[in-house]
């Protein structure tokens, strides 16, 4: 039997306990990382961070993200012990239907829950994406002597997150850039799945963040919570002198306490059993029945009192900044409430109509960076980047600054250049949307979505309003060839679920495309509300202008329309992007042989899809035989031209070769589509 | 006027001219890369690459990389001068449709070309995967006084590799590993597309791959061949102690050679342009028109007469080795060749009987294991691995040994645990079969194939033999909830154009789907065949065996068939995997009540797509109304029920809840499947 333990490791064995307990209810779970982590929890939410349970939302609060989200019965276990509305039946109901408490922590289901994590190394990238909008709106928003932003962000990290790519991409750019007030507390526990890791993870990871330019607190004891303790603190002094993030290596064990699997993989993801919980019980001297907490185990955990007070003292500061500064004030507590500005329609109407005014014909990418420049005076908290293709992206705008290392705390600028990192990129930018204050958007090849499509999916999932500027669309970008020229990507990203994928024809599209993707709800803290993020995949290559009316142009919010009628049209074309001008050319070709069609202009499926079934309708009506053109595979456009319909497509990859060249050599041109319908025709008459 | 040049910067200014002209007579392009790289490609190619330019292929060559494939005027360069079959007449078609000088290097499509690149970071990890393969393959077949497995692989890497995740990912794995003979030269030139690196890309890049465990070699001046000469030696010394893999840090300068662009962003990617290349032609001195090569420079640069002394001293070693080692012999060449054992067919097809005998229950990642403890007595090059979900995806199998960093070598074994890197495993699971002698598979849940998937792309595009093991692929991975369970990702994967997605629902139909995948011809060095890529699909929870008669056994290798027909079947339901059970329930329930329907199964969609119309026409007829039903999304089922059909799915996220909850919860039941047939037809015929 094991001496009485001190006070902070009955309160960490709470955590265990609860942990061991939840995970045997539910019959599965990760009961590994709870119980290894728990003295690191206690030391970081018992004694530095800063939050509130009665108001999880509060802007001045520190953000904590557990990236090791498998550990979430770690998480539920703190915010139930601090006093989150987080009742005790919920760790019960432990990864059941419609519980707040899911297999794995999702931002809007619990409250204190900052961001959803389990896809490994992602929650790390929303971190620096926080730490990042933190440091910004600083700079943005401070003035001498009101520091009315000014918090850290915590993330917890395992050797799963450390040894994903995507820790490399955000770790390297938050040690360029300095984020000071990040702070890193690693769970090195030198077992992962497989077993131990250091036949497969033999890095020397202290190194490795020094070269990233992070301080490294090494070989801390991550079951002394007072070195725990020690270390934070000498975390947020090294952040108080501008030293760059830092990463806090904590040795533990996984499953500590478990007598029996403790330190190795048997603890990491399943049961313990009932007998080993037993056996835990003793080793532990938790001598409490499951789900059963001490008052005083409570008390010492209750963070409510202290929580009010930080916020308070936060809001007298805020309140001060008020005074003195009533328009930054105002301006902050509206980006902070993710509102758009109250001239923004108007404004951003008056920009849609001045593109049908201007009549340009460009490439969309193009189009796009003139409805950025429009939109950079609407919204100032439009932040934008590019993964290392800004020239190609056109994701920057006149005068935009960059964002940069400083002197004293982050460079403000609206751009990031955030260097060839997809994935970091699109997982920053869904910390920095999490965080609030931003609305960020960022930019790179169409194809290398692949790269980053977990971190859209999350963004999804999570209803963040983030948007991805995806350049080059198709063969039409030429002759990089068929590693670069994007195939399955357009049908591929509109399967992901809430995330709208546009296609724009032209500078009014484009322009339609920016107004709704910026004005899709903003999802701030507790307040996950029905918005969620846009792609917009953008041609190299210049597309002409469409001429349409007032009613087509208000068509093209509903994700398809009618762009150009046809009196008693026989068949429908249904385009996209740069082969609407296909469409209407097949339709004049076809038109001089007395075949009336019509063409729907369809900019957004998803979007389309979630329109009344009479807008649908009337668009797609059902006695009217349909082909479909579109750049890529044609399998998803099945759905809208079905059996009978024909779809001109490309399901092979793509050649190397300039770009009319290809439109030609896959067949994707106006004579195609016009025999296409016509082929439709007869099999639907046959004479 | 520079002074005359030494012999060594002449062989490197022939690079430098033949990409700058190139690129611009292309009007599209990089020069910036080979400009900068030419001396280090002079060091490595006329000094030390083991390589016959009249046999590209020959297994005892070293391999090469260009990870930053945009360079690809480079390698076209010398390969050109090197004596390759690559005519001028091609390099001045640069980029154009159907030359052999595509804008990205193309395996099969250039001799020399080991692999694909310009998707950044993946060539590095193919070079990882080549490497693994030579070590493996050493250990495995190499015997005492006779090694015939002992090559170099060398990778050319740029900042933007660097910064991608997919370079910790490979480079850790390749560290841990100690691939000595494994050896990059990374350009580092300081700048990428947006500027200076600096600003972005801050790491200490030495320190970085010291913390892998990887030799550096830092601060060589690029620009002074005999300097990287001597590094490249260093480095195969350290090879030839066992010492790890190699890093040689090359300080470059982009463009060199350009006296008006060098060293800036604006050499990458863009033709210099008339005057530049004559300002760059005088400060060369090369003097030479475009495209022309003085005979002394290609004599300086011919490798044929080295080549073939290396290849024949390489042909001398395996001839002994075959005399003293026959069976080895027999058998390297066969598995070099990509050949299947003589006895596959049968021995397969026994196997596959085997499963009709047993019918057993299991879950279809278990009926994979069981699979694979077959196919791994029959196929000796099969060889898996994990990242790090072994005993989840079941990719191993009784008594397979792991590989290891061993005293002498890598400690051979059959069974890789990546560790948590999903993406460099795909990348370095190309890089394998790209190098022979391997027949690689890998297994993650199917939710991450988002973060590997840009290389199954890879793999597809490059016709490889690999297989990705998919396992958890639906809601009915249960409580670990939406971040974990696949949606959209069967639909999505199949829209990679050749890449076999396989989706079983039974312990024949996965034993098949195994048999199918490992038949696809292996495409070898420039031997690319029609083969390609498979991903099996596979679930957690427990699938009913189907029995079925060996008419059906027969129909599973076409991707769809049908599983249970009806005399006067009214209406079809497919389905597939997991929801194949749902199908057969509802088709017994709809006989109940007088409603005959047929169940077809439709395993692979790819393969059934590309059966001959009749087959398909057999299995689909056009006259009977049809029902899809799978856990996943609908979008790409209309493609086979059309508009008037119906598709039972699930077009949002998941939630966390045990499998049989969910399936209920999101209506995938055997009783909405039947209901959705009933509409179909009553709408069909209306009363």
């Amino acid at each position: 039997m094991s001496s009485m333990p001190a006070q902070d490791q009955i309160l960490a064995n709470a955590v265990r306990a609860l942990s061991m307990d939840a995970v045997q209810q539910a019959n599965s779970g990760h009961p590994g990382a709870p119980m290894g982590m728990a003295d690191i929890a206690e030391a970081l939410w018992t004694r530095h961070l800063r939050h509130n349970p009665s108001d999880p939302s509060w802007p001045g609060r520190d953000r904590f993200v557990l990236s090791n989200g498998h550990g979430s019965m770690l998480l539920y276990a703190v915010l139930h012990l601090s006093g989150y509305d987080l009742p005790i039946e919920e760790l019960k109901r432990f990864r059941q239907l419609h519980s707040r408490t899911p297999g794995h922590p999702e931002v809007g289901i619990t409250p204190g829950v900052e961001t959803t994590t389990g896809p490994l190394g992602q929650g790390l990238a929303n971190a620096v994406g926080m730490a990042l909008a933190e440091a910004l709106l600083a700079q943005e928003f401070n003035r001498p002597e009101h520091e009315v932003v000014r918090h850290h962000t915590y993330a917890f990290v395992g050797d799963g997150c450390l040894m994903e790519g995507i820790s490399h991409e955000a770790c390297s750019l938050a040690g360029t850039l300095k984020l000071s007030r990040l702070i890193v507390l690693y769970d090195d526990n030198g077992i992962s799945i497989d077993g131990k890791v250091e036949h497969w993870f033999g890095d020397d990871t202290p190194k490795r963040f020094e070269s990233y330019g992070w301080n490294v607190l090494r070989d801390i004891d991550g079951h002394d919570a007072n070195a725990v303790d020690q270390a934070i603190a000498q975390a947020k002094a090294l952040a108080e002198e501008g030293k760059g993030p830092t990463l806090i290596c904590c040795r533990t064990v996984i499953g500590k306490g478990s007598p029996g699997m403790a330190g190795t993989e048997k603890v990491h993801g399943a049961p313990l059993g009932a007998k080993e919980i037993e056996a835990t019980r003793a080793q532990l001297a938790w001598a409490h029945p499951a789900f059963e907490v001490p008052q005083e185990v409570y008390e010492g955990w209750d963070a409510r009192e202290r929580g009010g007070q930080y916020q308070a003292e936060w809001q007298a500061r805020f309140d001060a900044y008020a005074s003195a500064y009533p328009a930054e004030a105002a301006e902050l507590t509206r980006r902070l409430a993710g509102e758009l500005p109250a001239d923004f329609g108007a404004r951003m109407q008056a920009y849609v109509e001045s593109t049908v005014q201007k009549a340009e014909t460009v490439a969309s990418r193009k189009a796009s960076q003139h409805a950025l420049t429009a939109l950079a005076d609407i919204l100032p908290e439009l932040l934008g980047g590019s993964a290392d293709l800004t020239g190609s992206n056109f994701t920057d705008w006149p005068g935009v600054g960059a964002v940069r290392a400083g002197e004293n705390g982050l460079q403000f600028g609206r751009h990031i250049n955030y260097g060839v990192r997809e994935f970091a990129m699109a997982a920053i930018m869904n910390g920095m949307a999490l965080h609030g204050g931003y609305l960020p958007f960022g930019g790179t090849f169409l194809t290398f979505s692949d790269y980053s499509r977990n971190a859209l999916r999350m963004a999804a999932l999570m209803k963040q309003r983030v948007v991805h500027v995806f350049t080059h669309d198709s063969i039409g970008l030429g002759e990089d060839g068929p590693t670069h020229q994007s195939i399955e990507h357009a049908a591929s990203l509109r399967l992901i679920p809430n995330l709208h994928v546009w296609r724009p024809c032209d500078t009014t599209e484009t322009a339609v495309a920016w107004q709704q993707a910026v004005s899709r709800p903003a999802s701030v803290g507790m307040a996950v509300q029905e918005g969620g993020p846009s792609a917009l995949l953008l041609s190299r290559q210049n597309l002409p202008f469409v001429a349409r009316d007032a009613q087509a142009v208000a068509g093209i919010a509903r994700g398809g329309y009618v762009l150009r009628d046809a009196p008693d049209a026989r068949a429908i074309i249904i385009a996209t992007g740069s082969e609407v001008a296909l469409a209407l050319q097949a339709q004049e070709s076809l038109a001089a042989k007395g075949v009336a069609v019509r063409v729907v202009s369809m900019p957004c499926t998803n979007v389309f899809d979630a329109q009344p079934k009479a807008w649908r309708e009337q668009v797609l009506p059902k006695a009217l035989p349909r082909v479909a053109v579109e750049a890529g595979t044609t399998g998803g456009w099945y759905k809208y031209v079905g059996l009978e319909g024909a779809v001109v497509g490309i399901d092979t990859y793509g050649e190397s070769a300039p770009a009319g060249v290809l439109f030609e050599h896959f067949g994707l041109t106006a004579q195609n589509v016009a025999a296409a319908v016509e082929q439709v025709l007869n099999q639907e008459n046959p004479s």
